[in-house]
């Protein structure tokens, strides 16, 4: 395991990066660049630390595939005991792709199609979390069209501060989107209550991603432990779950990381005085550290007074810095005492394709490879083939083995689904 | 053709929103949503203008696929004459998959790997456009390798201000990664003079998107052809092109539309002074506003004081309002007279997914179909997968009849590269 700068299960060993048993340029030049590599036992290491820090509560844990939908991760954490957390009907597929069961599903998201809500019901979802009174009696009417009963939960916007890392990642405040508002709630509980096809069975809440500061999950549990207790004074019985969402911090850079032993300490008391058994829904705690994008350096160049690494890695696999402006360390594989500053840059044509803007690093040339850390999270998930770049490999590391778990795109997959001759239909 | 608001192409009829002969709502039905829908006469208006506006200049308009490299209308716009830049392998691919010859192709690019610019050397492209020194030399080496002549332009950075709508679309700035740096074009110049495989036979620029001001054309003119004259005078008889890429504004509110009478103004005497053949390379103008995104609203919901429309469309398919901020005008497909304001939110977990902020638009319910305008470029270019949700359907209008040119991902699409069961191998 490496330590300090280096995330658990990448090391150095003679200078070199590797991936637990693997060195990173073993598989770069076997499998291209740029690939994202996974380490199996990162992701066994984060979930068994989980795992023990819930250890003495009644909990599950349901991974947000939202963060990583590979198939193996999947199927890796499925193994686990890790159950999923689903978003969309795709998410849902991916998850049964991956051999999850219905029973160790919940389905959430605000924007939730009624086909996607069908899809979810006749596979017998755990529970379909709900975000407004109007999805609740859709559900109901869909519910009662396929003749089931649709285990349902209520995701609350608690409406409380959250201190983040970027607006875009905040989802319990006043005014988000997201969830029933804390005002609504026991209005919306009432009404499942009396819906025939639906049964409340979990509160919850997801307050945001990388919380650096763990008061709004304490806000937020006040508020769910008052909308529990008025539930059940109404007579409700059928609730099973308190779900508090995700959003444990994941350092990118040197900050310490979550400190699990307080989240417990604050969630603990709630989940003994409700009686519930605890849900989780970590995304990124789970599996950003666990993954790296490996580039090679294409070009390096001076311009204005600045020395530029263009690397094959672009915005489209990896959007992160230009989008929510996100620092992700980066090191040469092979390790050079020397050090320079650099633009690291991608091919895509525009300034905002960029990978680390004035960063210190070995002082590399073209042809280096380069380790772009903590990737595992929101990275191949958010990529895309902007300037018709096939996406990239993903592998993945299991001790001194390991395996092409997403074959690199090829220039035929982009236009497999289009035509430059129209079947015209007339309107 | 549609007035004011309504770009053209666009119109209502009776209060309903059409593509030229079709309804909006038609396409919707038969499509699903969301969709992209492009118009052709859009798209042929755009080309006609652009063309007659430089008739009197020796010109080729060589289209910018990455704004969007839809088959379909690459082959409209090969039909009508135009020609194109790529800027990947990737785009070479779906420029000759949509039939274009090699002798109508740049390819450009700060980031073109080996295997690509072999690709394009192989195939016979007509000019490869060299971004830096070094690349310059593995051009030389790859078609001395291959037995060809190499056909290179210079793209130079002119290190002009350039006033524009967001800095991540700058692209002509002194430290930008973008073409040779203005202090070093004539020593790059001189060596591509001497080197055995490759013939010098454009020389050019590319100073951003969506300029407002038309003076920093002007100056990086200047230096294009300051650069041309000391080119010559070393004995370089073999330019061919000038170049001034692309950069058009395009209005996406109510902007003023990109003065061309002006922009030829400015281009024309040096074109005539170099004796040089005129290129342009515009990407946007030619398609943004054919471009509309239909979506439909699946929940309106209120939330601290606001009033929030849950679209089926996410930031997964038009991006642009999330990461730079863009504006997009949204109207309802059926026109309804009283108004309201509105947060328009895309159904992906993160409150980055917004399609507009605090928007005034006719007053809709849940089940109407909004439309998205402008959306023709940068639009399903830049979509994703995020939250595992396929990929929209992109129709094409032409008068009365429709066409679907690239059918909507199925989440069996979005799963067949990977395994659940990964196949290892030893490291």
């Amino acid at each position: 395991m490496g330590q300090g700068l280096l995330a658990p299960s990448f090391q150095r060993i003679d200078g070199a990066l590797w991936c637990e048993g693997v060195p990173l340029q073993q598989l770069a030049e076997s499998a291209g660049t740029p690939a994202y590599v996974y380490s199996s036992s990162s992701i066994r290491g984060q979930f068994a630390r989980l795992s023990g820090a819930l250890a003495a509560i009644p909990h599950r844990v349901h991974y947000a595939v939202k963060a990583n939908g590979n198939l193996a991760i999947l199927a890796l954490l499925r193994s686990l005991g890790c159950d999923v957390d689903v978003v969309s009907g795709g998410e849902l597929h991916r998850a049964f792709a991956a051999g999850f069961q219905a029973d160790r599903t919940i389905f959430g998201g605000v924007g939730k199609t009624s086909a996607e809500l069908a899809y979810a019901l006749r596979n017998g979802v755990h529970v379909l979390s709900v975000e407004s009174a109007d999805e609740l009696d859709i559900i109901d009417r869909l519910a009662g069209d396929l003749g089931v009963r649709a285990r349902v939960g209520l995701r609350v916007n608690p409406e409380v501060t959250v201190e983040s890392t970027h607006d875009y990642i905040k989802t319990g405040q006043k005014g988000d989107k997201f969830g029933i508002p804390v005002d609504q709630a026991l209005t919306v509980a009432t009404r499942a209550a009396t819906l025939p096809n639906v049964a409340l069975v979990a509160i919850g809440m997801h307050i945001g991603s990388q919380l650096t500061d763990l008061a709004a999950y304490g806000d937020g549990l006040v508020r769910l432990e008052e909308l529990i207790v008025a539930v059940r004074s109404l007579g409700v019985s059928s609730l099973e779950y308190l779900d508090v969402g995700g959003g444990l911090f994941v350092p990118y850079a040197d900050e310490d990381p979550a400190d699990l032993e307080r989240y417990v300490a604050l969630i603990r008391p709630v989940v003994e005085r409700t009686r519930l058994t605890l849900v989780v829904e970590p995304g990124r705690f789970l599996v950003a550290e666990a993954g790296v994008l490996v580039t090679r350096v294409l070009y390096r160049k001076r311009s204005g007074g600045r020395t530029l690494l263009v690397t094959d890695a672009g915005m489209n696999d990896l959007i992160r810095p230009s989008h929510y402006q996100a620092y992700h360390r980066i090191e040469a594989v092979d390790g050079i005492a020397t050090r320079a500053t650099f633009d690291v840059v991608g091919p895509i044509c525009e300034s905002g394709d960029f990978l680390a803007i004035g960063r210190e690093l070995e002082d590399v040339s073209s042809g280096a490879l380069l380790c772009v850390f903590t990737a595992g999270a929101y990275g191949y998930c958010m990529s895309s083939n902007y300037n018709a770049r096939p996406r990239p490999a993903e592998l993945m590391v299991d001790g001194d083995r390991w395996a092409v778990v997403s074959m690199r795109e090829t220039c035929e997959d982009l236009v497999r689904l289009e035509t430059a001759t129209p079947t015209w239909r007339n309107g």
